[in-house]
């Protein structure tokens, strides 16, 4: 690689592109995250079976990277599209950046009920669009999706067991399980938001809107959930909930320049 | 000060303190945020108005932090409760505590336009607020918001001028300010919710629920964004955006750890 290339990517952004990043990018991100739990989940089957998950959706976003970077036209190839974006660049769903950490857990991956849910329902959204992929104008897409849709069925399964297997578990995985709906639900809505990406997508044939994926997810979600004896929450919006003593980010750094010199010095006076 | 108050407060939380001590830490963030105009302001005589409003906010924040002390009964303080809680123990709502930089833009207290709009928007919340409070059956709290309530109305008539004045000023001045609106109109939501400490606080006769102010603090918007051209938004609820390339704060961690190896050495390979 020559100095040129090692700087960041500036994308010639088109709807086409855009689409195809989102799915690339969600399988990216997730992967990444999914790869934390590596040495660290509580079975050692599970271990590789989460492993094993990263490395799929890994070989998914690469082989989609690669198709995106065809796209695009700059002659970008994977791993520049992967290592030189800058986040502003990047398009995945903001459920898998998510860190799933419990308020005070330090555990790499966070909490596992937090995992095998997000597992499930991105699976089950994976499962919906690459299922309606196969049939995309754009055959290099349509041949990823069939690949991708064996993975994303397996991924459904095996995390919807989980997810049952907590949910109508003991007391306290029922509870952990129905604290992570509560954590994760808001950010599910995304995955069928409408915009101009979505609107060119379906009408020229290059795959799904979001929102053509919700009744199949619904159903989906709506059976496991009930096995689980786990309650299907509506669509709930976001809510600033600073009055409830739960901050976003800047509050901290305010504190900390407001409180600095009280608690350095304590009991000081002009 | 001895030794054992240099330590974190641990409130002893009522639904009556808390209640306070939104009142509280609002007044008191919002004047921390305020106060970083002091010398950036666009002309003198608004730098030295947004102080002053800071230094008003500040004092209500003092009475009402003192007022908590008392209520919460371990021997606090203004200064204890200020300086030595951690950032779950504030109330203040979200919106007070934004940074309201534009992207891109390190100016300190950010975009003119969205500080005048969140002046206006919290000051008409605050004036409906202390109206109903001086009925309070708590009698320091029923005169801190007498006193309060002069100085809300002056808050909110002046910045309701900004509003107008940009709104239906320049293309550029009505472009930040109904930008600012985009920006802002999410946080404002949670100035109207409901939940216990509001019951509480309304049947006991202590002060108003949130909800109880929506009606006057409508009127009083939609009067001042009809005469600035301005729209008024529906109630829009957050969405998670990672699809539109906004992400949360996690992301970029995720990016630092992922792409660290590549960008210092550019091209390496196993």
């Amino acid at each position: 690689m020559d100095a040129a290339t090692a700087t960041a990517v500036q994308l010639r952004l088109t709807p086409e592109l855009q689409y195809v990043l989102r799915l690339a990018d969600t399988g990216l991100v997730h992967a990444q995250r999914l790869s934390e739990w590596c040495g660290h989940a509580p079975v050692l089957e599970e271990d590789i079976a989460l492993t094993n998950m990263a490395l799929d959706l890994l070989g998914q976003a690469r082989a989609l990277l690669t198709h995106a970077a065809a796209l695009e036209g700059q002659g970008l190839d994977e791993d520049r599209l992967a290592y030189w974006r800058e986040h502003d660049q990047f398009f995945n769903l903001t459920l898998v950046e998510q860190p799933l950490r419990k308020p005070g857990a330090h555990a790499p991956g966070g909490d596992f009920a937090d995992t095998v849910l997000r597992n499930f329902v991105l699976a089950s959204w994976l499962k919906a669009a690459c299922a309606a992929l196969q049939t995309s104008r754009d055959e290099t897409l349509a041949g990823i999706a069939a690949k991708s849709l064996k993975e994303a069925r397996y991924h459904q399964q095996h995390n919807a067991d989980w997810v049952q297997r907590l949910g109508d578990g003991t007391e306290e995985s029922a509870r952990r399980m129905a604290a992570a709906v509560q954590r994760l639900w808001p950010y599910t809505a995304e995955m069928f938001e409408h915009d101009a990406v979505d609107e060119a997508a379906r009408t020229s044939g290059l795959g799904p809107a979001r929102q053509d994926l919700r009744a199949a997810w619904q159903a989906e979600v709506a059976e496991v959930f009930a096995a689980a004896g786990l309650t299907l929450p509506p669509d709930t919006p976001f809510r600033s909930t600073g009055t409830q003593g739960r901050h976003s980010e800047h509050l901290g750094y305010l504190l900390a320049e407001m409180q600095v010199l009280q608690r350095q010095h304590p009991g000081g006076r002009w």
